[in-house]
């Protein structure tokens, strides 16, 4: 059993770290912070989880990283940016090891951070030591990290379907346009207008084009598997479901087809790859047949689902993905890399 | 004032030409068609038209194209593909004239209409005589035709973005990517599995791809603008909004642009293209500095919204429409080529 | 033509009142009030009206009594109760006629309304001569009235079906029990995180039970129309949609009935009675046969829906009702009101 | 370990039952049945569950009793009543355990259920041995059954909350009104024009009034509870949402209660008689404080949230109960008695 925290504990990724952290076979969840909430327990604030004993007695604190380094063995942040970094910095100087759930410590580059993020960085020395928490990518360094950077919902629905293909040369690394979806629990419990029930039921609407920032750690990532610079369009939406995130990629093959038999080779190329990126991964599946994505098979678990299609007519390969954009896309995939980290079964607590 | 009639009036795109022809200040609603509900009234079928007087006395009948071409001058056809023309052939010798909501006079080529629909054409000799029924488009076409084939959701949310930029040269023809996320009634009064509330509910999903239907009419028309070949990517979502089409289109400017400067100047030839294509019409509303289009704020209008922004990252336009999908989109479309078609004021019952 | 004006017209029922004002055929709405909104257009402020040439140019201001007293012959109020009052006052003495849509001038009694509202009624002195607006009971008053209280959705959903029983004698005064399932734009356009979409989306839930503030106004009403004072059961509930409420009502009528010839006997008397009180109100509608209230036959209307039905096993009498809480709950009956107050047709504007 | 099967897994209970199933730790899923889907996997069935390995090895077959009798010691009915019978019959001679999750066991009167559901019943025979399968009602008789007759979510949203209530003869068996809203997932995956998406959004309606089939199994259970008949109004409403039952019930307390003092005392003994009755339940949930149920709290999972309030200007007692009606009101409750027919820990699989 390892004793974990959660700090920021009373948004959607923390309620579903406290979802997984509560049920899970070797984690002892031993605090849980948010400064609204303090003096309430588990239990009164999330009333769903009231069947746990737990939930019953443990009680929301005010975050004080003495206390949590105290209380726990690895900290899970699920703050906004900027935030994050102000308790990482003391809580790994107290040698807690940090999961980090926010977009602070996923880049190697400040002056990048800066651009995007429009503010500096907070704590700048930190950026070599973090490791991307993306396990299918980053397993082995996860596993040696004492702060991991978990990426989030965007970020995971456009890696995991283009990093094999990207580092298989299968496809260019110039052109990439990511096409998103995203239900309205991306946005976080924040009490904006634009987030309202009747704002958001029957609507559908893009917003952050054309440079969200997300960007800055896509880009980053594919061009360590690229081995070059790589710059992409990306474009998210707002549509109305609670969870889940679709992503319609469109690449290049880097080799040409027109005729049936070179899609034929092209597509068993890809499925090959594919085969060999993910036919061991847990969370991983790669539907075959005429399957295309759908949020609601995914929606609760862990899983990403891919799908892809050559198109002869325009000669681009079509690739979707859809996730839980809290447990993939958030707490699942922080919770996956919290396995590796101590040597878990990767999918404890997570099936 | 004019008698109108529709056939298949008992689906999505039928009630909605009830909605609007039964308050249209030139037009008197005569005669409804619907096998199923032959003998009930339009109240009856549609209580919320009940307080409609016409809708307590109007009485679904069987479709039979003798009766229709005595009770109206104008049928609208709202059927499926290859259903549409076997009425619309008698229509016309009986002298009405037809506005068809199907795909079934669209296109040009009937080669062409059998790769995509996959049955011979019903009536290929009546393609040369079909006027496509864009109004911003073929206004003075629509005035001369006997036959009009009314274009759907996609095509519009596609078109009216994009033929403006290409006639302007502003655009390549080659590399369009269009990306929409449609409600569900897109999909018509089916009783299918598919549609059911609980599997749409909660759940965003790609479909047709790579090579939907609808592929063949927008690159005939993108085709008539750009003065060449055009094949373009298209992916259709669905989405759970009852109402509603949000598209997003990937562009290539002719021209490129890197610089601020170059951004400005080339988005000010964009700005004045939308504006000497659109700044009269009605019904396309070019939206104006940061804001973008979202369903909610066309959903029962004929309104289409645009908005468009240049990325100097990636160099490309990106263009956003919204519509709702039954009425600019499908039945309002159709009146208002019916407006123009009589001589009416464009926008009569359409505001 | 009649100059109005909206105070608050950035929530909810003030947006109504916009796009029903905007295209009455006898109103100018020559001023609308919002602090966070003031300098921005009715267009900026809400896109789907910008097809409308005034809301390009109607510009939001500050409140202020004098300004509205000289640009409207009649103000409407879309204020939160308490502040409503404090603009009714001088806009009376200025001149103005006035519908407020809050609850501060619907009771007659100072001290009640302090019971329900926790805090002293702010102008007492008006209660004795303002009008309560639900135009199908108060025709005659609303039309000599210089202030009128429009009512709500729920009061609405519950007195008309409940006023013509308790006045013919067909039902007792006590025991009357209404459940009532609103949607979420009942809550307003606040932003709190109890609205927002996930919160609300996949939930329903009760609140308010079991003294809620809108029983004051309704036993008023339904003590008016019984001669003695009456004491009901009222639950509202919140559900997922954006619009609609459906109440469901639960009557003991005065007349025993247990046979199958009771029942039809007494029957036929509510449907005369029903029939007397509302054959030619052209926004109730009472169905026939076997239909049942839907709120999807209402929304965006300005119509009530009602069914009943006898049930011999208990002996009770259910009514259901169904309305738009916007339109007929709101901001459709506050303009049916003004239309009887300046003699116009009472359907001008919301057909 | 326990072998079982279910027969009509392709319905939402069916697919339920799989995921419980699936997942539970003393069950090992041999057989699933379905005419439409023979010869597929569940994995192909349902991708969501395809990382369940025994998911994408297990094939539906068609339905066959001496088979699903080798196959399985317990075979779970997931089909419509009259159906459910004719399986049962030979299932039981075959000497397999029954739990049926429709409505064909649950009376005890053949002529009841012909009065309610329109035929005669298929095994008249069965009825005597047949247990009603609410856990926290009838725990002792589910561990001697052969055949279960599994509630369904009306029955246990309305059961549960009065029961107690009634056996301690603190509310009377006269006059209880219980008002219920449904998800969708109620009405079955059935292909209905009713059920479609655009149907349900945005749309609240009630169905089913006033004499509901359900009711004949409510009011024989509570007769029992009693002691002398009962009969109950029950409204049904179906509102949009996938899951989630929530029902609110109007109750008599035996006791008058109107000033504090007495609402005090009363409140004290409906308190210790719920204490009493669900204390150690660990699927009953009453709530306190200021607590109202609410579905999100409790979809997809097996718990029943209950709160009450006493209102002294009416006299009555209000319970509203929430739950997941396809788990705690369907198949999670069929897994509940499997537990305790089979003497494992009955929260086994369903935490």
């Amino acid at each position: 059993m390892t004793k974990v925290a959660i700090v920021g504990a009373s948004g959607y990724s923390g309620e579903e770290l406290v979802r997984l952290l509560l049920s899970h076979p070797h984690a002892e969840l031993t605090a849980v912070t948010s400064r609204q909430q303090a003096g309430q327990t588990v239990a009164q604030v999330f009333p769903k989880f009231a069947s746990h004993p737990r939930a019953r007695t443990l009680r929301f604190v005010d975050p004080n990283a003495e206390l949590l380094a105290r209380a726990a063995e690895v900290v899970f942040l699920a703050l906004p940016h900027g935030v994050a970094a102000e308790f990482a910095v003391p809580l790994l100087k107290l040698g807690s090891r940090v999961i980090d759930l926010s977009a602070d410590f996923r880049l190697k580059s400040a002056a990048i951070y800066k651009e995007f993020y429009a503010h500096d960085h907070p704590a700048p020395d930190l950026l070599a030591q973090s490791v991307y928490g993306l396990p299918e990518v980053h397993r082995a360094a996860i596993r040696r990290a004492s702060l991991i950077a978990s990426p989030g919902c965007y970020p995971t629905s456009i890696l995991l379907p283009t990093l094999p293909l990207l580092r298989a040369g299968l496809i260019k690394p110039q052109g990439i346009i990511a096409d998103s979806l995203s239900g309205v629990s991306g946005a976080g419990r924040k009490a904006e207008l634009d987030y309202l029930f009747v704002e958001c039921n029957e609507s559908v609407r893009p917003y952050g084009v054309p440079k969200h920032r997300h960007l800055s750690e896509i880009e980053e990532q594919l061009a360590l598997a690229a081995g070059t610079e790589v710059t992409i369009q990306f474009t998210p939406h707002l549509i109305p479901v609670n969870r889940g995130i679709l992503t319609t990629l469109y690449l290049a093959p880097t080799q040409h087809f027109s005729t049936a038999e070179e899609a034929t080779a092209l597509g068993a190329r890809i499925s090959a790859c594919y085969q060999a990126a993910y036919a061991n991964e847990p969370f991983v599946r790669v539907l075959e047949g005429k399957a295309l994505p759908d949020t609601k098979n995914v929606v609760g678990t862990n899983v990403i689902e891919l799908a892809w299609r050559l198109d002869p007519r325009t000669g681009r390969l079509l690739v979707m993905s859809a996730q839980d954009n809290i447990v993939k896309g958030a707490s699942g995939q922080a919770v996956q890399s919290f396995n590796i980290l101590c040597g878990y079964p990767e999918t404890a607590g997570l099936l």
